[in-house]
């Protein structure tokens, strides 16, 4: 049992995934109708933070499944740079949100509606707060709502009904609901965090993704600053050659979010860096990574990549004698 | 005099802007009979490390001149998520790469016109090299080659064609030429970076800037890296709000690159993070800010914030008896 709500939170997220899931099933035909009849060339996700890091998975997700061009701003850029986004296109908004009202994101859907008077999907935690208003279509992961300022449940229920979104507004089949045995799992991944939780012998943490999974790379980037108070960054593996790579030494920590499809490309960048003195943890669904995630076949979904994640940020914070729950300098919701 | 290359690069890059500059006017007429007769409804602009960062640049200042849905994304996604990216639409690709020979930016042309046989102007400092052969349109910035490993007049004078790629083909006219007196100001750069080039005093650096001035930050992050292996990273001003504040304290250096139209909402956030305890430095061409950049008066161009920026990361890199020219496990081109 842990004693304070990230734990808890982290701890009981697969009950917020089946609650979301359920949410995005359940909302699938007008998901569907909408985006047929909308007729648009261009989506935009939009969100602040962690939920910004969720718009751009979401926007690789939905451009693969939908084939229309969609991309992932902060709030902010729709707010100060509109020219620098928005063109002659029919575009979607789907704006992310873990409280529904968060300032940026309210502003940016009000003026969204005011130049444009274009569709917008609010995915949230919430289904009556200020965002709401502005959505041609709600989709409340209830049970994602948390206590803590860090988001983690949150995250993960919303990320579930992005993934079901992208699907449902194609046309695809949504894959089944996710089994009460999954908890088990995120369980599990409490344990294989700890083997590399330890503050004193990595200095700076790395995650390398991929695709749909740079975003969550991102994500892990933000938990591990927000909780642990740690230099972490993310990059797209090819990337990190570029120049970032730079930075490897044996005090380096990387964690490598791996596709199946990707795996060659991306191992080879695993294996320069390990032979540079990092220490390497790769993840995927496959046997030959150092996580496996078991979860995916049972359900298909990038979500199983965000226990691990999670924990390590939470873990390494407790390591470090700091509170998950009190991030040094940040409120739950930012309030302009 | 400088006795690296690194330092001698950085000196001289105006005669390098100007060299760019006279090489995209002279092909402005190409550039904008190939944009409207090409009726593309889409651009992509890519490259690795520092050339994708100068894409995120290149891509806003593009999409705001012609108005049409203008993205960066990394030359690796290109190759491994093709989906994620490429849509229905007519596209026009822009690659960036200092040498021409970049792996990963030669067979993300080489699929392109393979799988959609559409155009690709490619900006390098060569036109004689494995990328220009897929080039509709080169644009060679010779005068800004580079010994050095880590990109600093390459950057910069490509940067200036990316600017007058933006203008041209949209039409519009071209700026007037740089002026040689501006070599003048880089040297006043040199200065006012040395007083914030203490490795001991600041332990990480924050790059702040939205729109455009994004992907400068993240070159800059980028450079502060190679050059002095410092833990450095780049946020828009308004998502820094978003967690990663969290790791700001008084050994912390901020360098905000505001826009004189967004100085508001960016101020804001450097005076909160004052107020937490960091230094913050803020550039702009407006006479309120830190660091006055004149010689946007003369030749408006995002160029003018490179050079304080690069001459930061060399001064710290000096500064903690590291060689410039030699930045850890790197080379100059990655070729796979």
């Amino acid at each position: 049992m842990f004693l304070d709500h990230t734990g808890r939170e982290i701890s009981s997220q697969v009950e917020a995934w089946q609650d979301a899931h359920a949410a995005v099933r359940l909302a699938a035909s007008d998901l569907q109708s909408l985006w047929q009849q909308g007729q648009y060339d261009s989506v935009i996700f939009t969100g602040c933070g962690s939920t910004h890091y969720l718009a751009m998975s979401a926007a690789g997700l939905f451009q693969r499944a939908a084939g229309v061009i969609s991309r992932a701003v902060p709030c902010s850029e729709l707010l100060l740079h509109p020219t620098l986004v928005y063109g002659a296109r029919k575009t979607l908004l789907v704006t992310i949100s873990r409280s529904g009202a968060t300032s940026e994101t309210v502003q940016a859907a009000e003026r969204f509606k005011t130049n444009f008077q274009s569709d917008i999907i609010v995915i949230s935690c919430y289904d009556d707060k200020p965002l709401n208003d502005f959505a041609t279509i709600n989709l409340a992961a209830r049970a994602g709502q948390e206590i803590s300022i860090a988001q983690t449940r949150s995250f993960s229920s919303m990320l579930v009904m992005a993934e079901g979104l992208a699907l449902a507004a194609s046309g695809n089949p949504l894959p089944p609901q996710f089994s009460s045995t999954l908890s088990a799992q995120v369980d599990a991944m409490h344990t294989r965090a700890l083997e590399y939780a330890d503050p004193d012998r990595y200095q700076r943490v790395f995650y390398l993704g991929s695709g749909a999974l740079y975003g969550l790379a991102c994500e892990a980037m933000l938990k591990m600053k927000e909780m642990s108070l740690t230099s972490a960054e993310a990059f797209h593996p090819m990337e990190f050659r570029h120049g970032p790579k730079s930075m490897v030494d044996d005090q380096t920590l990387i964690i490598g979010l791996l596709n199946a499809h990707t795996y060659t490309a991306e191992i080879a960048v695993m294996n320069e860096m390990r032979a540079l003195g990092a220490t390497v943890v790769t993840l995927s669904e496959d046997a030959q990574t150092d996580i496996v995630l078991e979860g995916n076949k049972q359900r298909p979904s990038i979500v199983h990549y965000l226990p691990f994640l999670q924990w390590l940020a939470y873990l390494r914070a407790v390591n470090k004698g700091l509170n998950p729950d009190a991030p040094r300098n940040l409120d739950q919701v930012v309030i302009l």
